[in-house]
C-alpha cells in the first residue's frame, strides 16, 4: 500500500473512529485502527466489540484531490500513537507506505515515522445488518432527542437494561425513553413511516448514544437508522456507526406517568432553573440535594433549601399560570436541574398529583418532551 | 454591618482572595473569607497560614459608586459557599446585612440567602512586614520571570527547599533560580536598586508563585516586592499577597553551569519544539521520554526516538549556526520541551560540553534566560 493524503481529512476521520477505541481492550487488534485504501478512497475502522465506527475518506471531495493512490492495500495501525502523531505532523500532506509484512512508514515535511502495524486479516468483520427496517431522521433532531433522554439512564449495572434508551417507531412517530429508579425522560417526534419500518423494544446504551451524538453532523443532513435483531446502524454521509443492542426487556414505563393532575403551574424556565441552581448549591453541601417548593396564595413560587451548618437559601419567582390546589413538595434539585436544562423552552409547565406523586416537567408548545422526577418524602 | 455592593466587583475580589483557600484546613476559621466594611470600602482577606491575600474594593471606582454603606462592621463567611452563591445571584446589586452574633443575610433580586458567619476577632492578623527592602517591578515582567522558572522546581518533598524559587536582588538586578535534580532554570533582569534594597537567599514556594501569577495584572502596572526575614509581600493596586518564605539554605547552583562549551548550535525554536514534541509522543509510550539528538555533517539536526513495540520517529531540521564539534546526545524530551516552551524567542541557542555534560538552552537576543537540562547516559 502506498498513498499520500491531506492531513486535515485524515485527522477528522481518525477523530471520528477513535470514539470506538477503549484504552483497555482484551482483544489486542482492537487497540488499532484498520486502514483500507483503494481507488475510491480510504476507509478507517475502529471497534470496541460493542460499537464499531467506519469512516470513509473519498479520493476526491468538492473538486479537491484528497488522496493520491499509488498502491491499494490494508493494515491495522496502533490507534493512540497513530492518531496523536498524525495531528502533529508538520506538512499538510502525509505520505503513507506499507511494506511487508505490516511495516508502515509515514512521511511529512522533515518527519519520518516508522510504525509497527498488524495483519488486517485478523481484524473482525463489520456487523452484518439486514436492511429491512430503515428510517431516515434529521441529524440535528436525532442529536436533540439523545440529549433530552440519555442523561436520565441508570448508571447502575445492577439493572443493565436501564443503562439504555428505549427506542420505538410506530404510527405516532419515533420515541425515546430513559428511566432510572428516580426519574424518567421521554421524547417523541412525528415521523412518516410504514408498518414495515416499525420497531419496538430496541434498547441502545446511553453511553453509546452520547458517543454517536459527538459524530452526528450539525448541518442539514439526515441519518439513517437501520435496526436488526441485535444491532443498530446509524448511517451518515461517509460515516457508519454500529452498535450492539442491549439484551433484555425494558420495563413498561407508561404506568409511571400520571394521567390526571391536581395542580399545574407555568413558570419561566430560566428563572426556575437559576433559582433551583442557587438552592442546589446549598443542598449539595448537605449531600442530600433536597430542595423545597411551596406555592403561595400571591401567585409566587418559593424555592428553598437549608443546611444546619451553613444557612438557608430562599428564592421567590412569579407563577405565570396556576390551575388547581396550592401545593408543597420536595425533590432532588440535581435531577430537577438536569431535566430543566434539556428542555429548550422559555415557558415550562410543572404538573403535580400530590406531594408524594411524580412531578412532570414539560415545555410549553408543540415539542413532545416529558421529564418526570419522583419527589422526596419529607416530614415537613 | 449593612451595605449594598455591585456584584461584579465583589466577584472579582472573591476570586482573587480564594486563591489562598485550601479545601482542607486544620484551622476552621481559615475556611472562611474575612469581610471588613468601612467608609473607605470593603476588605476581603483569605489565608491558608502560608499564603494570605487581601483584596480591597474601594467604595467608589472610576466615578461609579461600588458600595453603599449603611453600617460598618466585620464578619467571616464560609469561603466556598459564599463565593459560589455570589457568582450566581440574579441582580447586579447585592445587599449584605450582618446581625448579631454573626448572622448574614444576603439579598439580590428574588434571592435571600441566610449564612452562618464566624467571629472576625478570631481571624489571624495579617503578617507584620517591616518595609525595609522594597523594590518595584513591572507586573508583566514578574509574571514572565515566574513562568520561566517556577516550572522547574522540584515536586519532591524530600528536599523542601528545592520546591521553591531562589530570588535575589543585587547590582546586577533581580534574579530567579529554580532547580531540581535534573534541570535548572534561571532568569535575570536589570533593575535599578541601591544596596539598602538588596536581598539574597530568599526562597518562595513555586506553587505560591504560580498562584501569585494568576492574580498579577496584565496591563501596565507595577508590583512592589517587600522582603522581610520570613515573609514576602507582593503589593499590587488594591491587592496584597503575603507568603511565608521557605526555610533552609538553597544550594549553590553556579557550579552546575559550564563556562566553556565544546559545541554551540542555533536553530529555530518553533521547528525544534515541534520536532521534539513528535519524538516525545513515542518516547512517552516507552515511559522513558528519551530522545536522541545527532548533529550531521550537512548542517542538519536529527532528532529521534524509538520504541521496540511501536516503531520509530525521525525528525530532521536545519541548523542555522554551528560552532565546534559534531555531537550525539540523549535527553529527557519532556524536560527539553518545558524549557523550550518558556523561552519566548524565534531563535534558540543550544550549548554542549560533551555527551555527559549539561545542555544549556538560551534565547537569541538580550533576555537573560538560561535553561539547563542534564543529558541521559545512554550506551549508544
Amino acid at each position: 500500500m502506498k498513498l499520500s493524503i491531506l492531513k486535515e481529512h485524515l485527522n477528522e476521520s481518525i477523530s471520528h473512529v477513535s470514539k470506538a477505541i477503549t484504552s483497555r481492550t482484551p482483544i489486542p487488534i482492537l487497540s488499532g485502527i484498520k486502514f483500507d485504501a483503494d481507488e475510491e478512497g480510504v476507509r478507517l475502522t475502529a471497534s470496541d466489540a460493542d460499537i464499531t465506527i467506519q469512516s470513509f475518506i473519498p479520493a476526491e471531495k468538492d473538486g479537491v484531490q484528497v488522496i493520491r493512490l499509488e498502491q491499494a492495500g490494508s493494515v491495522v495501525l496502533p490507534a493512540k500513537f497513530f492518531g496523536e502523531i498524525i495531528k502533529k505532523l508538520p506538512s499538510h500532506e502525509i505520505e503513507i507506505e506499507i511494506r511487508p509484512p505490516f511495516h508502515a512508514t509515514i512521511r511529512s515535511g522533515g518527519s519520518e515515522v516508522q510504525m509497527v502495524g498488524l495483519d488486517p486479516e485478523e481484524y473482525p468483520q463489520l456487523p452484518l445488518i439486514e436492511e429491512k427496517k430503515v428510517v431516515s431522521v434529521p441529524s440535528d433532531l436525532l442529536k436533540t432527542m439523545i440529549r433530552q433522554t440519555s442523561y436520565a439512564v441508570s448508571t447502575s449495572e445492577t439493572t443493565p437494561i436501564l443503562t439504555g434508551v428505549l427506542c420505538s417507531l410506530d404510527e405516532n412517530g419515533l420515541k425515546f425513553i430513559s428511566c432510572d429508579r428516580h426519574r424518567l425522560a421521554q421524547r417523541e417526534t412525528p415521523l412518516a413511516a410504514g408498518p414495515d419500518q416499525f420497531f419496538r423494544g430496541v434498547v441502545i446504551s446511553g453511553k453509546t448514544l452520547n458517543e454517536l451524538s459527538k459524530v452526528l453532523p450539525d448541518e442539514n443532513s439526515f441519518t439513517d437508522i437501520v435496526v436488526s435483531d441485535n444491532q443498530v446502524l446509524f448511517r451518515m454521509d461517509n460515516l457508519l456507526f454500529y452498535s450492539r443492542l442491549l439484551e433484555g426487556t425494558y420495563p413498561d414505563t407508561s404506568k409511571l406517568i400520571p394521567l390526571q393532575f391536581q395542580t399545574e403551574i407555568v413558570v419561566s424556565g430560566k428563572l426556575l432553573t437559576e433559582a433551583i441552581d442557587r438552592a442546589y448549591l446549598l443542598s449539595r453541601e448537605e449531600k442530600t440535594n433536597i430542595v423545597k417548593l411551596v406555592m403561595n396564595e400571591d401567585r409566587t413560587l418559593e424555592i428553598s433549601s437549608s443546611s444546619s451548618e451553613l444557612g438557608k437559601v430562599t428564592e421567590t419567582i412569579p407563577v405565570e399560570q396556576l390551575t388547581g390546589n396550592l401545593l408543597k413538595i420536595s425533590f432532588n434539585s440535581k435531577y430537577m436541574l438536569e431535566a430543566l436544562r434539556v428542555i429548550d423552552s422559555e415557558g415550562v409547565r410543572l404538573s403535580f398529583t400530590g406531594a408524594m406523586s411524580p412531578i412532570i416537567i414539560e415545555p410549553l408548545g408543540e415539542t413532545k418532551v416529558l421529564q418526570l422526577i419522583l419527589p422526596y418524602r419529607t416530614t415537613n
